[in-house]
């Protein structure tokens, strides 16, 4: 099955206008959204005839209902939850499961702490920042976090720090945090944690661990689009005794049993957090793009891109003036490297790529400017200074997905080879 | 056109499993989501080859971000914001757009009243009430705002209300409330109007008139699955200067022209209330839909679904103890008809509607808890007392869209009056 992947993909054989004509364009931007998998449109196209509401009293919606809630299931069989213990909330995407879950910490103890690390997506700071006391654990030179910091915090806040979130993976480097150590660690000191998969479970399998383990994995954020969907629709996964006690981020209609201008009773987890339309095609799809990866095997998934990730760095090495960041041989990672061409500005560097090469790259923060302002070595003022002078600061990042092919890691080495080239 | 329109929606021809074997769907339930139209499908599927993420440096993702933000301004010309002085959020749905507004009032002062009506469904309640204290106007016996309670209620806390929110069109029975003029008092008492116009405008032509106009509407919210897309995507329309004041209901990337651990500058409207991953697919489809129904013309759209909601009621009315609700003579509308048969539960009523005819409705309380207890006559003791005994209380619902036609009408009465006959 591998070997025809790119024909499961729209948008692989796309022409692209550059300013040397038109080329193929080669997609390296699937940390930001990945393309989309036939197999979820697909299922999209094959949910349309039946389309109706939920829970209405009829056959077609009771068929709807089914696909809609069966894809609680899929998520709960593909992370390892607990079907008797945990909940999948459906969410608008990964960034509004992690604020839903803010609000909860926020219901629970707003005085309580917070810990998050320099890894983080600001999806997974700043919800928490704003609403409470959010302190942030250090990184390695090599750009992991730094455990003895972590151990450090906790012990230091002992008791009062009830919840540690940390991203499944960076969505800068790829490097994936010890997040079941750290699980292990925090629970130890009486905190849960939430482990933000969006860059992950895509890319390798991941396990939440039985409740009974001590580093089992609490609760668990990813969504859709970055699932090869190309729609909106997340979840969050977990603790569901939990998650019956708060209040909710949005209001709406679904979300409670009985409502009257002098009395109002809340549904449990997970309609009490999903307020509003259930997005029925977007999750469906979401369910059916993780059948799509559970058919070709994570273990499948994650050979192909670590031997196209392998071929990408042994070819960027070679490249003179080419700087990489974090530790790219680490193997515990997903597929994307961050990069920029010593004395070029990552801005430069990203249009020549984008439209000399027509190759879709990332670059500038991209939402982990804390990992980032870390990795160019920037202190706070400086980071803020570049900000003011509109310079601005960044790098550029190529992100594997698993329709790529070793001729798209060509195309990319070529060009940076040529680029670089020109600036010596 | 008209007379093919059918053919542009999945879902017309589908056929549905009932105890009396297999036989066409008619489906009446375009209030609670409508079929989904060919164009928002068609649209959706001629972006998926230059799918990409938005803003990045290259010609195929500067395609796909304009088209995204084109329907910014489809939207402000649809409805006639000004875009000098409005902006168009883009939101997960209309609930999503309505929590949104109700944490800048939240933000904005705490303290102060917002005024609802008992028509509001519970996505234009719930919001605010568990917020802030929110006031409720009451109903005329005809199912509508009750202006002189409305005049009464703004006189008496004149200053304190912030807030009018008010529905753009009972879900329930279609009334259209007297908006406007309702506007002209909340701003000659210093309060902004929100109308939810999500039930309105894919049946009518809306505008929110100028700002300069005492009757303007100051915010409005509407979302793409209610308006034949079948996908998320809503938006908050409404003064960019006031909403670049306060902070968001969501945090995460996207929203911040710079972040460091020790300093946070947010960005200005829309984009500071649009964390996270940007529904591409969705709000692209949303604007094929708008595109849709102007060039069918929405003088057309009324026209042909007055004329389905005339000879509804005309054939309802024939039916033997069969109870309307509302005023179903007052043409201020959408095409929504409620109603219940005597001596039987709402809930058999949906079900043999649903399971024996393959008609598909909506039945219960559909969102609108206090407006429908009000049309039944309950108080809130005795909808409290239904609710524990289990008996719950509810109406049927047809909803008309633009693809029905008067074979729909037709199955729909022919039903009724066999479940009503056979009742006797």
């Amino acid at each position: 099955m591998i070997s025809n992947l790119r024909n499961y993909f729209f948008g692989t054989d796309t022409l692209i206008n550059t300013h040397c004509g038109l080329t193929n364009r080669v997609y390296l931007n699937n940390a930001a959204t990945p393309l989309v998998a036939k197999p979820a449109i697909q299922e999209l196209y094959e949910t349309l005839p039946i389309y109706s509401y939920g829970n209405e009293p009829n056959d077609l919606s009771a068929k709807l209902t089914s696909k809609y809630n069966e894809v609680r299931d899929i998520v709960m069989n593909f992370i390892g939850a607990d079907s008797s213990l945990d909940t999948v909330i459906y969410t608008a995407n990964t960034t509004s499961a992690i604020n839903i879950l803010s609000q909860v910490y926020y219901e629970h103890d707003p005085d309580k702490v917070i810990l998050a690390t320099k890894m983080e997506h600001m999806a997974n700071y700043l919800p928490f920042r704003e609403k409470m006391k959010t302190l942030l654990v250090g990184l390695t030179p090599e750009g992991n976090v730094d455990m003895n910091d972590y151990a450090a915090k906790l012990e230091q806040y002992s008791g009062q720090i009830k919840l540690v979130t940390v991203i499944g993976a960076s969505n800068i480097t790829g490097i994936i945090p010890p997040f079941h150590d750290m699980a292990k660690i925090a629970h130890s000191h009486g905190a849960k944690i939430l482990v933000d998969a969006v860059q992950l479970v895509q890319h390798k399998a991941f396990t939440m661990k039985p409740h009974t383990d001590a580093s089992h994995i609490d609760f668990v954020s990813f969504d859709g689009h970055k699932f090869y969907t190309g729609q909106s629709g997340g979840v969050l996964v977990g603790d569901k005794a939990f998650l019956d006690q708060y209040k909710p981020l949005m209001y709406g209609a679904g979300i409670t049993e009985f409502v009257s201008s002098s009395k109002i009773i809340y549904k449990d987890s997970p309609e009490r957090y999903e307020a509003g339309y259930p997005d029925f095609l977007g999750v469906i799809s979401f369910g059916a793009a993780i059948r799509f990866l559970q058919n070709i095997g994570m273990k499948n998934v994650e050979e192909w891109e670590r031997g196209l990730y392998q071929y990408l760095i042994r070819r960027l090495s070679q490249i003179p003036n080419l700087i990489l960041y974090g530790d790219v041989y680490n193997n515990t990672r997903t597929p994307f490297a961050s990069f920029n061409i010593r004395d070029m500005s990552y801005h430069t560097l990203a249009h020549l790529l984008g439209y000399v090469y027509g190759i879709d790259i990332a670059s500038g923060t991209n939402g982990s400017n804390l990992y980032v302002q870390n990795l160019l070595g920037l202190t706070d003022e400086q980071a803020l200074s570049l900000y003011r002078s509109g310079e601005e600061y960044g790098i550029v990042r190529a992100s594997i997905g698993l329709f790529n092919n070793y001729d798209d890691i060509d195309r990319l080495a070529d060009a940076l080879f040529c680029i670089s080239s020109q600036q010596l």
